[in-house]
């Protein structure tokens, strides 16, 4: 599918755009101008799921002195050989160690000290007998059972040795890497900043999100939708409102201080595209009506040196296009992986599919009996559709479809 | 694994707990005592993850009004009839439909309004032929083809009909939901309120977290560990910092205006476990004692009519007891599906893997070409081990473990 004749699968409907850029062709110009944003140093509390900026090595040992791993007494694991049920051999207890709280003296021959799980190994004592295997008499023990040097005893930098790579650059950190920073004493590390993200919404027609519809106006549905994918995929939603469907307006709030622009509306070929006109003159558009469907109206752009993505108004048309191109940029810029965020499960069709060659097919699917089938409703001004989907499936630009029983991938909207 | 013998495996190291609840039972407990919290009202960038806690149903049809699908002329469908490229039949422009600026008048016999997608269809036309089909001649339109009634309009309610119910109470919004939302008028929903969940965390060891540990004292890991896990679970966490090992002090931290409280540290049943002694002097702890590993020391509680989880401090086992019982209160306060968040994947052990029969273990693991094998480091104070896996596998307690090549379902750490 590089081939340019595909570019132009000559579909009348298409007339205003001169050629069509394949969906591969227009990837590979998303990834070439979008990539790992700086990195800025952040609290513990704000970096899970975020993107490591850089190499973690630590400089201290985890734990950093030997400690018990159990309830018990720490002594000399030679004193207890031979030590059994019938064989109690005795030993006095001169002190405690409490986590925070060492015994500051040693342990001689003869000697035991208490000491509870997490607590320093006292000088002199090289294993912990625990608590189960003692009988306490007084001052004194009595050991029940024999334990080998080092036994219930967490080393010197058993965890995290001083010195060693803990994370890699790149790692998207995990709960339990938030964690593993903080025991090494970091309280803050470095990782890839979050995308500021300008949503520009256009349109006379359109009212304020959440707006009751009345007349011929509707309310806003990108603007909230978008906002709510962006943030999925890691970045800083800026939206203050819909903006007046003009040049200035628009070309002003594309030049919002931002990471990414996403327009949505007038990125079709009408009078009215004043998003496309102002990027065309400001910028470089070139990529304008890309060989998918829905959303073939599509335009990738760059103005003031950002990527602008101009997606379609129709809101099946915009979540189509985000999927393919505006998450995308989010989350590259962001420093995650490229692909979709949506689990992919293999099922077999439950009906046929057609699809037109030239184009690659983004088609809502409901899960039914152990398959998948198109959702009926079909319309890209039809959002309600992908409510009631539970995924998507991609038929690829060389496809005519699928009969029933085809196994296909389909991307889950749920986690 | 409902037989009470099932509770008293007779681990000899457990001795300091009377009895062992088994996983299943621990379980049913802590689902008896969490539901979905009351709800709020939300705002529309507030609400996407989140539980819809009332129906939702349409005051509105979405469009109210009919409209067009594609740019071009707004007719009579019945005069363009025969019409072709050889048979141009012209039809007088008496003016224009754009979004949100509605044509005023009438289409009559012989006359066309030029109309663009999403405009109100003027009343008397029945189609849309779209700019494709037409040879514009002037204040002429020469048609070039044939449409039928209604071709190209988007009907009243085709996406949303008034009265209809868009969403079920207890649906998870979806970022396209938002837009649906939005698009019915609403700008705030009645969702499930977020679970406020109190972290506690306790011992003398402790260095507040990312502080460089030194001598015998540790930098709290589980602290901003669990504050990850709750915000990922859709949880609220409050953790003003490490709570001094008293009893007064735990007591006073659990008694926080909270839905759960999540304490870490002291769950043993050692000489300092001041949070199981408090929950037992003010509340109650029926189950203190739990047959998994690790985490056996984990306790389920309640005090002033909230959930107490009483995890251990041990940051692996710490881990795992969120991950079998703090994660999931945390989910089903706030209306989500109890299970696990992980993705979860078949596939076989590359190692054989022993268990002991009595308990259930949470085993973390690591991926290695086509298949798992068990993280080799060991201890439940290792933390790194859990950075190291790649997920974990649950081996029930009826198990003795698998040989080589048995597959076994893997919770995969990563999204």
């Amino acid at each position: 599918m590089t081939a340019l004749e595909n570019r132009q699968p000559g579909d009348v409907r298409m007339r205003g755009f001169t050629r069509r850029t394949t969906l591969a062709d227009a990837l590979d110009w998303l990834d070439a101008h979008t990539g790992p944003l700086a990195s800025e140093a952040a609290p513990l509390e704000d970096v899970c799921g975020r993107v490591l900026a850089e190499e973690i090595r630590s400089e201290v040992s985890v734990p950093g002195f030997s400690r018990s791993m159990m309830d018990g007494y720490a002594l000399r694991a030679g004193e207890t050989e031979g030590a059994g049920p019938y064989n109690r051999l005795p030993l006095a207890v001169i002190g405690e160690s409490m986590p925070g709280q060492p015994f500051e003296g040693a342990v001689a021959a003869g000697e035991a000290v208490r000491i509870m799980t997490g607590a320093a190994l006292p000088e002199g004592a090289d294993a912990v007998l625990p608590v189960e295997r003692v009988e306490a008499a007084g001052e004194r023990i009595l050991v029940l059972a024999a334990v080998s040097p080092g036994q219930h005893v967490g080393r010197v930098g058993e965890d995290i040795t001083a010195g060693s790579v803990v994370f890699q650059a790149g790692r998207r950190l995990r709960p339990q890497d938030i964690g593993v920073l903080s025991s090494i004493g970091l309280a803050r590390v470095a990782v890839v900043r979050r995308p500021r993200v300008r949503i520009v919404v256009t349109g006379n027609e359109l009212l304020p999100a959440g707006s009751r519809p009345e007349g011929c106006r509707i309310a806003d549905s990108n603007g909230p939708m978008l906002r709510a994918l962006i943030e999925r995929d890691g970045g800083l939603a800026i939206n203050p409102g819909i903006v007046p469907d003009s040049s200035e307006a628009i070309l002003e709030a594309m030049r919002t201080e931002a990471d990414l622009v996403l327009v949505s509306g007038g990125s079709s070929v009408g009078q009215e595209d004043h998003a496309a006109a102002m990027v065309i003159k400001h910028g470089t558009l070139p990529i304008h009506g890309i060989a998918i469907r829905p959303s073939s109206p599509t335009g990738l752009g760059l103005l003031d040196g950002r990527v602008v993505v101009l997606l379609p108004g129709n809101p099946v048309a915009c979540l189509c296009a985000y999927d393919f191109f505006g998450g995308r940029a989010v989350r590259r810029l962001g420093g995650r992986p490229s692909d979709w965020p949506y689990r992919r499960v293999s099922l077999p069709l439950a009906r046929k599919i057609a699809s037109t060659v030239g184009r690659d097919e983004y088609l809502r699917v409901r899960l039914v009996d152990g398959g998948v089938e198109p959702v009926a409703i079909g319309g890209s001004s039809v959002l309600s559709s992908t409510s009631r989907a539970d995924g998507f499936v991609v038929i690829p630009c060389d496809s005519e479809g699928y009969p029933a029983g085809t196994p296909v991938t389909v991307y889950l909207y749920d986690p």
